[in-house]
C-alpha cells in the first residue's frame, strides 16, 4: 500500500453519525488526504433519462444514505478504508443542458481524478455517466470487462435520433471500443424489450445475459457463470439500482417487477473477492421516489462492498 | 388469428412514454380497433371492502404504472400485442352506493364486451368484482377452474350480514356453480383466519390450498401442484395484489405479511403457458396506500404475464 | 357562439367521478367533438427545468386532479363548459433529449391545433414549453400583453450557455418581438435573484414587477395593478405553480417560499372577467413532490377560472 | 354543574404524551366516568363517499393527532375539561355495507349515548354521518339551527339513485324537518358546482351561503353575519374537514382549492362563544391522504374549540 | 390453563376492524380480564437511540397495524387467544429525558406486571427496553437464553460515553448475569462493524452469530443451528425489527440492507414451537419513516407468531 | 467590514445547485475563508424533544434545502454574502445520550466559534439548544433582548422532573439572567396550556405574548408592537419552526394548528432591518416529518431574512 495509514471515516464515537461532514462513509474530502487510492465521486447528471428524472440529486440521496457505513466489513472479512485511502471527491460539475457537452464534461473529470492512479468508483446520475467513465478507464487499461447489472439491457441504438442515453450507453461503449466483447454481461435483466431483435443485437456487441429469473437457483450459481465470463483482468462494474425489485429500490426511474433483493445483490459482489476493478459507479438512484431511504441505503451498501472488493485486492 | 395485424401500442420512439394516451400499455382504445381478442377493463369498484378502501382508483393507477411494459416479453418468448388484438375498453360505470346493483352492471358490461369473443382481463377494484366477471365466463364456457392467487380465502359466508363483499366471493361463486369444484385453488394465503372451520368449509367448496410458504420450496414445485389441480380446460385466473408480501404491494387493503415477491408471482404466472384462461382478473390495488407505484407496477407486469399466456395459447 | 350545443363532460351521475375518461375535468377528446373553441393540450416536457426536473408527468397528473370539476362556476356564475366547446387534445410529443427540436415540435403542434381558431390551455411541462406557445399566439394575434404569475422572473439570459431553459424563457420571448413591451408584469415573484442588475434587466425588456409582499394588501388592489398594465387587448396568461407557497404547491420544481395561497391565486384570475385570453398555460407541476394531489387539484382549478374567463368572453 | 370535579386528560407530567391511552385528548374513557356533560364519540362509516374513500379511520385518526392538545384554552380562556365531564365513548360499530342500515345504527347509539343529557361531538366518518346524528339532536331538541362549514352544499338530491350520501345529507335532514329553516348556513363553500340551479334548490331549503371567498374580509365580519342567522337557539355545527384547503387539509375526500386556512376555521369557532351547541360533528378526514397528521391536528383542534364553546356556555 | 375461557378479541363480524378499541389485536384490557397468562405491554421508549429515532411511537403504531389478526393461526395450527388470556397492559409510564430513570421505571413496571405470573410480550421502544425486561425475567427464571434476532448484534460496549444504550444493552445484560452464556445467540446480522474485534468480544460474552446471509440456505437450516443454541430451557426472544430488509421494514432506526423478508422471519418464530418462552419484545419500530403500515404489520405478525408459540406450549 | 471581498457561495452558472458541497446556500465552508462575520452552524441535538423527535436531521435537512438561495435578495435590497463574510461552520459535536453534557458542549462551541468576533446563525436541533447560545452570547453582551418566534411558551419549569428541554429552556434562560426582561416577546404562540397560570408565570420572567391570532390584523401592527418591546439593544432571535402552521411547516415536533404562513413570518423577520442581531437559531425542523422540503425551504428562507438584516446592520 503506497499509504501506511489512511485517513479514515470521521470517529462516530466523538461525533453522532447524523452529523458531521457530508462525504460517503464520513470519509475525509479528498482535498483533506495527501493521496488516494479510491475516490468517490458523485455525478449528478440525469438528462439522459427517458423516463422517471431526478437521479440528479442522487450523489447527495446516496452519501447522506451512507452514514451509517461502519469502518469493518465481517462478510468480506476485511476494513475497506484501513488498507486503502479512501476519499469524497465531491460531485462534477455537468451542464444539464447538453447531453454532449456533460459527457465531455464527465469524462474530463474523470480522467483528471483519475491521473493519480486513483480507481474511482462513481455514484449517478443516470446511466449515461457510464460512457464517459468507461472513456476515461479505458483510457487507462484499454478494454475492459463489464459486469453490468440492471433491469435493463442499455444496448438500444437511439431514444428519438439521440444516441447518447441511460439506454443506449452500452451500445456506444462497445462500438467505441472501451469494452473486451468476449467480457460483457448483464445480469439481472428482466421485464418487456422493444423486439426479439434486441437480444440479438445484445449478443453480437458482446454481451451475455444472466437474467433475474436465474437468481431462482441462488447467488453461488448464477456468480459461477459470471465469473467465467468476465475472467480475471481488468473489470468495470456498473450497477444500475434498478436491478433490484421495485420493493427495495423504489427511488429509480425505470423500474420493473421481478427483480433482486438487496441480500442477493450484495452476496452477488461480494462474490467478486480476488477480481481486479479498475472503476465502478452506481446509478439511477433517484430520490423523489424513495422511501426512508431504502434505495440509498442500498446503494451506499453496494457501494461499500465494491470498496471491500477493491481492499481485499489491494491486501493481496 | 382472425386479425392478421393488431394495431399495438403507440411508437415510443416518437411519442415518450410519459406522454400519450392513459391507457394500459399505452394499447389503442377498444373504440379504436375493429376487433379485440382480448380487452382490459377495468372495474373501479370497492363498496365491498371491509379494512382499507381505495381499489376503486386501481384501474388508473395501474394503467399509469403499466407505461414501460414494452411490446416484447423475453421470458415467455412471445410479443403478446403482435398475435392479439388487445385494446383497452376502458372502465365499467357501476354504482359505489350499492353492491348488488353494482355487481349487476359489472356483470351487463363484462357480458357485453365479450359478446363478440374478446377475453377480458379486468382490472379492479376490490375482489367483489370477481363475481360478475366468473358470471359472465361460466355464461359463456360453463363452471370452470379458478387459480386463485390471494393471501386471504375468500370463502367466508357474510360480513354483517351482507352476503356479497370482497371475503365471500368465492363461496357465492362456488354456490351459484360457476366454478368446477375439483379444479379451484388458492395460492399464496397466509395469515390469521377466524377459525379452523374455515379452512374445513373451503375444501368442501372445492379449493384446495397452497399456503405462501410453499414457496420456500421454490416456484416449480408450487406450480407442479397448482398444474395439476386446475388441469386443462377453461381456467379463470384471479390475482389479489395482497397475495405479495407488503414490501412489494403496499398499494392494497387487507396487507398480510409473509407473502410472495414479485420475481415468484411472475414465475408463477409464465407457468401457466399452455393452459387456456378465458379470463382474469387484477384487483385490490389501492393507490393511496402505494409508494412510488410499485404495487401498480406489479400489477401491470401480472397483467402483462397474464395476456402472454394468452398469446402463447392463440399462437399454439 | 359556432357551437350551439357543446358535448360536455360525461354525466357524472352515470360514471362516478373516479371512473371514465382520463381527460381534464372528464371532457371529450379533441377527435370526440366537430371543432373545438377551447383546447387543453399536455405539454410534457421538463428537459429545461435547473432544479428538481418531473413536470413531464404534470400533465397526467392535472388531469387526475381535474376529475372533480364540476360544470358550474359559481364565483364566476359561468358554466365554462356550455358556451364553450371545450375538449382535450392530448399531449404534444416532444423529444425530452433536444430542447431545441423539442421546442419546434411545441411550436408546430400549438399552431395546428389552433389553425381552426381554438384557443389553447396548455398544461406543462416546465416554464420552456412558454415559449413555443407564445410564437404560435403571436404568430395568430401579433405581440401580446403577457399577465406571468410566477416566483420567479424567467428573464434570465442563459444558464450553462444554454439560451432556451425554464428560467430564460421571457427574455427570448421578448427578443422575438412576442410580447407587447408595455403590457407584461409578473405577478407573486419573490425570493433571492443572483443581482440586483436582474430587476433592472427585466425592466428593460418591458416587465413590470407585483411581488407576493405586495397580496398581503389584498387581491383587488393588487389587481387594480396588474389589470391597468395589461390593458384590454389580447392577453397571455401564464401561471407557474410555484407562484403559491410551497404549502399550496409542493409538486414543483423550484419552490420559494413566502408564496400566494390558492384562494389568492383564484381570485386574481377571477379578476380576469372581460378580458381576452388568446392562450394560456399552467405549468411546472411536479408530480414526484406532491401529496394527496394538492398540486394538482389547485393547477386544475387554476385552469377551470381560465376557461371561466374565456367563457365569460365569449358570452359578451 | 352536576360533576363539581371531572375527571380530567391523563397527567402528562407522569405519562408522555406519546403514551397512555389512545382516546380524544388523553381523556377518561366513557365507562370510567360517573356520568358525562359531553362524549365525544367516532363514527367510522364512509359508504357514502363519492370520490376517495377512507374516513372510516378518521376517528383513530384524529384521536392520534389529539394527543398534543392541553388542558387550557388561552384564546378562549377557559380550560374545556376543568368545567365539564367530557370523556370519550369509544365508536359506534357500524356496517360498512348497508348505508341504510348503518345510518340506523349511527341514530340509535347516538340516542342512547345522549339519554342521560350528555352532548355528542362525533368523529366521522363521511358527511353521511350528520344525518342521523341530526336526527338523534331534534328528537331531543326539535329542528336546531345548522352551522355547516364545507367546500360543498351537501344538499345534492340523490348520486346514482341513492338518497343517503355524504352530498345528499342536509337535503334530507331538512326534508325530515330536523333543521330551522330559517336558521342554517354554509360557510365555507367554493368549487364548482352541477348546476345555477343547485344554488336555488338550497336556498329553498333555508339555507343561506357564505362562501370561502368571503373570508377575504376577515373572519370577524363572516362571522357577524353567520351568527345573525344561526340566532341564539340550539345549534348543531357540522364541520367538514375540507372547508379548509387542501394545504390545510390535505387528508380529506373531495378537496377543492381555495378553501379556509386553520387560523381562520379556528377563530370562526370561537366565535360562538355564547351560543347553545347541542350536538357536533368533524368529519371527512381521510388519513391515507393526510400526511405527517396535519389534517388530524387540524380536526382535533376544531374539536378543542367546540368543546370550549360548550364549556364556555356551561360556566354561563 | 387457569382460565378455562378467555375473554377474546372483539367480535368483528359486528365492530368492523377499523372500529373499536385500540389494542393489541383488538384484544381486551388488562383491566377488563380477571387475569392475564400473557400481557402484551408498550414501552414507549427511545432515548437510547443512536441514529433515528422515532419508536416512542411504536406500540401505538404496532397496536394499529394489529386490527387485522385474525383469532386462528393456520400456520401453526392454534388459535392463540382461545387457550391463553392474552390481554392489552397499555404502555408504561417512562421518563424520555433520563435513559437510567426510564430503565428503572420499565424494571418495576415489567415486574409488577408479571408478578402474577404472566409472561409479558413487550412493544418498543427502542432495543434499550431489553434490558430492564430481561432484568425482570431473569429475576423469576434465572439466566435466560436469549435468541435475538437483529441486523446488530448490541453488544458494544458504550456510546459517547452512556452504558445504557440500545447498541449496548446486551453486553450489559450478559454483564449483569441475566443470560445463560451457553445458550444466546444472534440472527440476522450483517452490515458493517466498528472493528473485527467487535465480534471477538461478542463471542466471550457467550454470543453465537448467525448472520443474515445464512438464510440463502433456507430457514430450516438455520432454525436447527439456532434451537440447539438455544436449548430447551427458559428463552427470552427479543425481535429488533431492523432484522428485516428495509424492503420490508423501512420504519426502523438503524436500517441496513441484505436483510430477511417478513416470510423468513416468521418461518423462523414459528420453528420455536414446543420452545418455553418466558418472555420476548419487539422493538425498534419508528413509524415516521414507516409507509403503509408494512413494518408495522410485519411487527404485529411477530408478535402473533410468538403468541402462538406460547399458546402452544401452554397446550402441551 | 474587515474582509473587503467575502468569498461567495460557488458559482451556479458552472455548478448546478443540486451539485457541489453540502453548506448553507452553497457557502464556503468555515476551514475555507479567513475568517468570517457570521457562522452558519449546525446543532443536530434533539434529545430535549417531549413529543416527535428527530431535529437532529435538521441542520443537515435544511442546509439541503437551502441549495436554492440565490444573492440577492430583493426584499430587502440586500446581497447578503456580500456585504458579509458569511460561512458555514458544519455541525457541533453533540452527546444524544446526555442531556446536560449536550449542553456544556454546544455551549463550549458556540463559545470557540464566536470568539474571534462572529454572529452565529444556528441551525437546530430541538430548541434546548437555545440556552447554551444565549449563555454564550451573554457571556459576550450582556443579557439580550429575546424575540421568540414559537407555537409554545417554552418556559414551563421542568417535564418529568428534567429542567433541561425544549420546553424548559427559557424559563432557564431567564432564571440565569441571559435575557434583559424587559425586552423579551413570544411571537406567534397558540394551542393550549396547560393552566392560565403559565401565561402569569411566563409574564413574571419578563415576556410580552403575541399570539397567532394577532397576525390577522396584519404583520405591520404584529410588528410595532415587537420592535417597541425589544428595543434596539442587543438582539437574540430565535424560530421556531412550528411558529408556522402546519401546513406550512409540516416536519415539526409538537405541530399547533392556527400558524402563520411563511410570506407572514418573513415579513415580520424583514422589520427587523436596523436592528441588531447578536446572535440567533432556527430549530425544531424534524425531516421525517416534512414533505418535498417545505419545512426545510421555509427554515432556509428564514436564515436567508436573519442573514439580511445582519448584512443591513453591517453595511449601516
Amino acid at each position: 500500500m503506497p499509504v501506511p495509514e489512511p485517513i479514515g471515516p470521521i470517529d462516530a464515537s466523538v461525533i453522532p453519525r447524523f452529523a458531521g461532514p457530508a462525504t460517503f462513509a464520513l470519509l475525509p474530502r479528498a482535498q483533506e488526504v495527501p493521496r488516494a487510492d479510491v475516490l468517490v465521486v458523485g455525478v449528478p447528471f440525469d438528462s439522459g433519462v427517458s423516463y422517471r428524472p431526478g437521479a440528479r440529486f442522487g450523489p447527495a440521496h446516496v452519501r447522506a444514505a451512507s452514514r451509517l457505513l461502519r469502518p469493518y466489513n465481517p462478510a468480506a472479512q476485511v476494513a475497506p478504508f484501513a488498507g486503502l485511502q479512501v476519499a469524497d471527491a465531491g460531485d462534477v460539475a455537468v451542464n444539464p443542458f447538453d447531453i454532449e457537452q456533460g459527457i465531455k464534461q464527465i469524462e474530463h473529470s474523470a480522467r483528471s481524478l483519475a491521473a493519480d492512479g486513483a480507481t474511482l468508483l462513481a455514484i449517478g446520475g443516470d446511466h449515461t455517466v457510464a460512457l464517459p467513465l468507461l472513456r476515461a478507464v479505458a483510457a487507462a487499461h484499454g478494454p475492459v470487462a463489464l459486469l453490468h447489472f440492471d433491469a435493463h439491457l442499455d444496448t438500444w441504438d437511439t431514444y428519438f435520433g439521440a444516441p447518447y442515453t441511460h439506454g443506449t450507453v452500452f451500445r456506444r461503449a462497445a462500438e467505441e471500443g472501451l469494452l473486451d466483447p468476449r467480457r460483457c454481461v448483464h445480469v439481472g435483466t428482466r421485464g418487456p424489450l422493444y423486439d426479439a431483435q434486441d437480444l440479438v443485437d445484445d449478443a453480437a456487441l458482446g454481451f451475455q445475459v444472466v437474467p433475474a429469473t436465474a437468481f431462482a437457483d441462488g447467488v453461488p450459481s448464477v456468480m459461477e457463470r459470471v465469473l467465467r465470463r468476465v475472467g480475471t483482468g481488468a473489470l468495470y462494474v456498473s450497477v444500475d439500482i434498478d436491478v433490484l425489485d421495485p420493493a427495495f429500490a423504489p427511488g429509480t426511474g425505470t423500474p420493473e417487477a421481478g427483480g433482486l433483493s438487496s441480500r442477493e445483490l450484495l452476496a452477488a459482489l461480494r462474490a467478486l473477492a480476488g477480481r481486479r476493478i479498475v472503476g465502478a459507479d452506481i446509478v439511477e438512484v433517484a430520490p423523489a421516489y424513495d422511501h426512508a431511504e431504502i434505495t440509498g441505503i442500498a446503494a451506499a451498501h453496494v457501494g461499500y462492498e465494491l470498496l471491500s472488493v477493491l481492499a481485499l485486492a489491494a491486501r493481496a
